[in-house]
């Protein structure tokens, strides 16, 4: 409590009108409280893109091809990707890790090696992946935070790459929501009308196969690709590392209601950077009562979301750490105060 | 026309689903536009911070009492102000100009000494300023721009200071754009709700008195500050050298109207930053027709929403050169294309 104050008190002092830096100030007051001082700061920023494919775009559910994972994957590698292009302007560190990617990529010094198969299961047969792989995923999402924080870096960001995942993540948001798939449900990369009414039905079908279901885990483990469950494990591991979560589009944000059912409390660590234009971020934001930092209607993944809004993160806790306060720059404060 | 399909073709054929980029592709567009080529570069990015005084604050109209607009100028001086933070966060150069403040600076090696008088008459009983003020603020800011741009800069911000100048903006504001008064004034830097009646009365008076008036440079010279007046001629001048203008929030939004009434052709080069939280600034935009990029509930002015948006613009512009194509990066295109 007596922090909650200082730090309202010297956002409050700043030279600036009462409340005119607007979320600045709240993003400032979040850090402030995750780190547990007056004057937080951000730390070697890092964003985690992580790769998998998916059994179920067999089943004709994405625009692109599945290869298209693998060969993103060598694009991360060679640094042509949107995601390094932003991560390079605002001086964050990324990491890329195949998480499930079918393919036998050759050992790559920028490559870190985490898969767990190639590819899940086609869900609407079966489940995605098996109680030993979910927790063989999660467990090493948990591990790659774990030797992130111990390097020092304190603001952890969240991508991915996965033809065929945001059909993983409208299931997940189906069922952790309770909404229906008809509200959960986009065009991804690019689906037409006749596409998209396929995708839909697919998803409906795999739905009455799988039936009711409630447990954060077991959903995890029906309907995510590795690519997602790594990052839950990442997300939760972040949390107890007291880190800032940075979350990015749809795909992230489906995660992240996972990672939300098994801890509500990861919550306070989380800014969310980005509302997607693919249908579904919306109404998956409107459930977790939250608003992101940016609207430029983007939809591309990859973290792309978090690095573009990385910079806002930065401005609050500068000007927090580094504006005059009404007193030391000898500035009148309001005439009713 | 050649130009502007090649841009949308290199746009198109950048690594990532089409379109995804969303407002970042249209930034890109209009940026490569404006400079002419398919590879635009921001250089020497120059935020210009007018500072200036206003006879209407004797009729009670702001919140803060007048000396604090050369208080914030010190400030501004001494590197403690919120625009010297963001600035120095994003590398922007500042410059900070004295056109009209109601003091006597000692020379100061980072303040350009452009005062044109010690503040604007009360503009409830007279024009704000003489043809010949308005004439001599038009052209000071017309010659700061053109020596920004000799220096090879290209992107231009436009920030303010001088209380009371909400007041200036809601006036020319609603000249321009024949909205009544009510919607466009605000609470500027923190009204009561008595106080805000007290303005709105004030400025429904003037507008009385001085009655219908439709030249913008009437306009300006009937209602604007100095500040106001010079930012006026250094967006005219911005336009000329092709350079992109950051238009900030409300006082800036209201200058540009002007600007744009003398020369419509200027929207061509302008990038809105930040919606305002000051009441009348969505109103203004709207008017425009143009959606800002930011919208965090700030409203500082200073020119704070143009150097906390600055990244994105260079996001824009780092994709169009920097990422990989289908091509190059040997990415397989979407399926139906």
């Amino acid at each position: 409590m007596q922090l909650e104050k200082a730090l309202k008190d010297k956002i409050n002092q700043k030279t600036k009108p009462l409340g005119s830096l607007g979320r600045l100030e709240d993003l400032a007051y979040q850090i402030g409280l995750v780190q547990n001082r007056l004057d937080p700061v951000l730390r070697s920023p890092t964003i985690l893109v992580f790769a998998g494919d998916h059994g179920i775009v067999s089943e004709g559910v994405s625009a692109f091809p599945q290869e298209v994972t693998y060969q993103m994957v060598f694009n991360f590698l060679q640094g042509g990707a949107a995601i390094n292009v932003f991560s390079n302007q605002n001086d964050i560190a990324l990491q890329v890790i195949d998480a499930g990617v079918n393919f036998d990529f050759p050992p790559h010094p920028k490559l870190i090696s985490a898969k767990v198969a190639k590819g899940t299961k086609n869900f609407l047969k079966e489940k995605a992946m098996s109680t030993v792989e979910l927790e063989k995923a999660l467990s090493i999402g948990q591990k790659l935070c774990y030797e992130l924080a111990s390097t020092g870096c304190n603001v952890i960001g969240f991508g991915e790459m996965g033809i065929g995942n945001t059909s993983s993540a409208s299931m997940l948001m189906s069922y952790i929501t309770g909404l229906p798939l008809e509200e959960c449900v986009g065009r991804g990369t690019g689906l037409n009308d006749a596409q998209l009414t396929k995708k839909l039905s697919v998803l409906k079908n795999a739905q009455l196969f799988h039936g009711p279901m409630s447990n954060p885990k077991e959903i995890l483990q029906s309907f995510a690709g590795f690519e997602m469950a790594e990052m839950c494990g990442a997300m939760l591991a972040a949390y107890e590392q007291k880190m800032i979560l940075l979350i990015d589009g749809f795909i992230a944000s489906a995660v992240f209601l996972v990672a939300q059912s098994i801890l509500p409390e990861i919550k306070h660590n989380a800014v969310f950077c980005h509302l997607s234009d693919e249908a579904g971020h919306q109404n998956l934001l409107r459930f977790l009562g939250v608003d992101p930092l940016l609207k430029l209607q983007m939809r591309l993944g990859e973290g792309t979301g978090c690095s573009v809004a990385y910079p806002i993160l930065e401005s609050a806790v500068r000007f927090l750490n580094e504006m005059a306060s009404f007193e030391s720059a000898q500035v009148s404060n309001k005439d009713n105060q």
